[in-house]
């Protein structure tokens, strides 16, 4: 079998091409931010092309740029990553790419949870690594419990916290636990943080803060409102920082120049700051409103996703879904492309759209059922 | 054995970080033009930035762009290629991750030419691939012969023409014939055209003008001179377009956008004509001048490389490189980096800066040897 038959498609993306066609569309289903970077970001894109930055860079990236994120590690987590541990990769992807490839074999096995990011079984495919899945469910916050890893061998366990599509947080002392079972069995942790920053309850936790050795992966796409940059890090183990590095030049060269210039200047806190507030109050609105209509499990704590059960108005979600696109032109993203535990069920829902989008789309779903 | 430890460092990106360390070096070891994109481009960028496109795009890329390079190929090659077929990737590194997985099982075999840019079997081991080489020589031109394929069963068959390291060109006879037995033996024919544009002697063809299912790979760092920009693409065959399209959403989610929009004025034909113009005068001069020093039995006719055979003063090309680096400040890629085919007898010098300071390299050179 060609690697790209077990891959699936990332329905998310496909939908997103669908619901453009409709210029009335509400959008639910778009997993990026429609707020802008910081004013210190897009000018400091615009000196970037005044000083000609059109050339290659080391293929780790810019280190001042890794000095900076070494210091956002400090100032939020207090933990102490020396920049040389810091890769920047083409977008938070092109560090899965690394990550899979410096933990797994061929043939080896990648434990993730079920409902999940789906690109994560995907990379997994086109390396030819075998995905694992765990169930997930509200019975645990969407938590994966140590003990659940006990029933199947791993090589490595990919979580995201906050997480895509459930917006669940790991509590310090489960992501503490499930790194210590890591640590004492042998298996890569590989943790996605992409979402961090974008925290409304309670505190996202470093997995660095628990196991030095932990593959964390983060990026400009969420928080920092730069999507379209394509520019991701990732934090490798001391030990594994040449390899990386062969990676990297390799597959990458280098990532985009001018988006490593403009991300010096992404640190912007007080910007910052705002935009969590903003989605902060989106999260509030589309979650008071959709637990009106569909059965929300959980309160999301993080990312912006918002995963509803919608089964008590279908056995389908993903037909559901392209009814409420073709019928009142309201976009989601259906559950199952976040794998196969009862994801029929559910529809994900993204507030990445201001408030009154958003009420006009709740609006229409009350009316049409 | 984990696919990394199988992978080979790139070495022109290991000297370029070692030679910057001398202020006062004379680069021949650099990959990329010195020169800038078109002020066009330049032009585009500012707009881009002042139109806030920092979002997503779809995954295979702007349509208004894959036109264009759709009108590419008709005005350049005079051939049809519908825009459908032509996916944007995170520079044409990102192609060839694409390529590769839609033309090889795990444990396919992919026939490259030995010297070649290191990076296609390092792309191979990454994918769990096996590279077969394939050896050419000045006999023919630095050229693949079909008759060579007889020798060994592949599944795919990599040939980049100009060429790195030698700057050779494929006939369009010999480029004919291997892809007539491609086609014949069903073979994928996987053609890397990034230095197209970049001819100074003969014309260079296109792999679809002698078979429409070649995947071809070009992209913006050359030519274009938009290195940092990492924005390549793909033609795929009609019938890998989808396939083609699920790998980009999982692997890239989408090129960066912002050289997107600015690609959308790449196409400057007056001044990419410059670009040629002085990249041939370089390329003369180097050519003439190294010939005196050292053995150089083709003249490059494309790209920006010459491969100078330096065996009558050392037997170690690498170490001869290390010892120019320190002792005159002169980097040089060592020939290793492209294979094992005799390649310690040579070195590539890459004319990507202007004569004055090649001439200066060229008199250290002199004096010291």
């Amino acid at each position: 079998m060609m690697r790209y038959e077990a891959m699936t498609s990332f329905m998310v993306m496909d939908i997103v091409r669908e619901a453009s066609r409709y210029p009335n569309a509400v959008h639910f289903e778009i997993g990026q931010p429609d707020l802008q970077p910081s004013p210190n970001v897009c000018e400091a894109f615009y000196q970037a092309i005044a000083s000609h930055r059109f050339s290659y860079t080391e293929s780790f990236g810019l280190y001042e740029l890794r000095e900076k994120i070494s210091h956002h590690y400090l100032c939020t987590y207090n933990v102490k990553i020396a920049p040389e541990r810091i890769l920047l990769t083409p977008g938070s992807s092109g560090a899965f790419l690394i990550a899979y490839a410096l933990a797994l074999k061929s043939n080896g096995k990648l434990g993730l949870t079920d409902p999940s990011y789906p690109c994560y079984k995907n990379f997994a495919h086109f390396l030819n690594i075998q995905p694992i899945a765990f169930n997930v469910d509200k019975s645990e916050a969407y938590q994966l419990h140590p003990d659940q890893l006990r029933t199947q061998e791993i090589d490595a366990l990919q979580i995201s916290s906050p997480a895509n599509p459930t917006g669940n947080i790991y509590t310090s002392e489960r992501l503490q636990s499930l790194n210590q079972y890591c640590i004492e069995h042998g298996i890569s942790f590989i943790s996605d943080e992409l979402y961090h920053g974008l925290v409304y309850d309670g505190l996202a936790n470093t997995a660095l803060e628990f196991n030095d050795n932990a593959y964390v992966i983060n990026g400009f796409s969420k928080y920092f409102c730069m999507p379209g940059a394509r520019l991701g890090w990732i934090i490798v183990p001391e030990y594994q920082i040449r390899s990386a590095e062969v990676i990297a030049q390799n597959l990458f060269i280098c990532p985009p120049t001018l988006s490593q210039y403009a991300a010096l200047f992404a640190f912007d806190y007080e910007y910052l700051a705002n935009v969590r507030v903003e989605f902060a109050k989106r999260r509030d609105f589309l979650y008071q409103e959709l637990s009106n209509i569909f059965e929300v499990e959980n309160k999301p704590q993080g990312a912006f996703y918002l995963w509803a059960n919608v089964s008590k108005y279908c056995d389908d979600s993903q037909k559901f879904a392209h009814k409420m696109l073709q019928e009142i032109q309201v976009a989601s993203a259906p559950g199952i492309d976040f794998g196969n535990n009862q994801t029929d069920k559910y529809l994900r829902f993204a507030y990445t759209r201001n408030i009154e989008e958003m009420a006009d789309g709740v609006l229409r779903i009350k009316r049409w059922l």
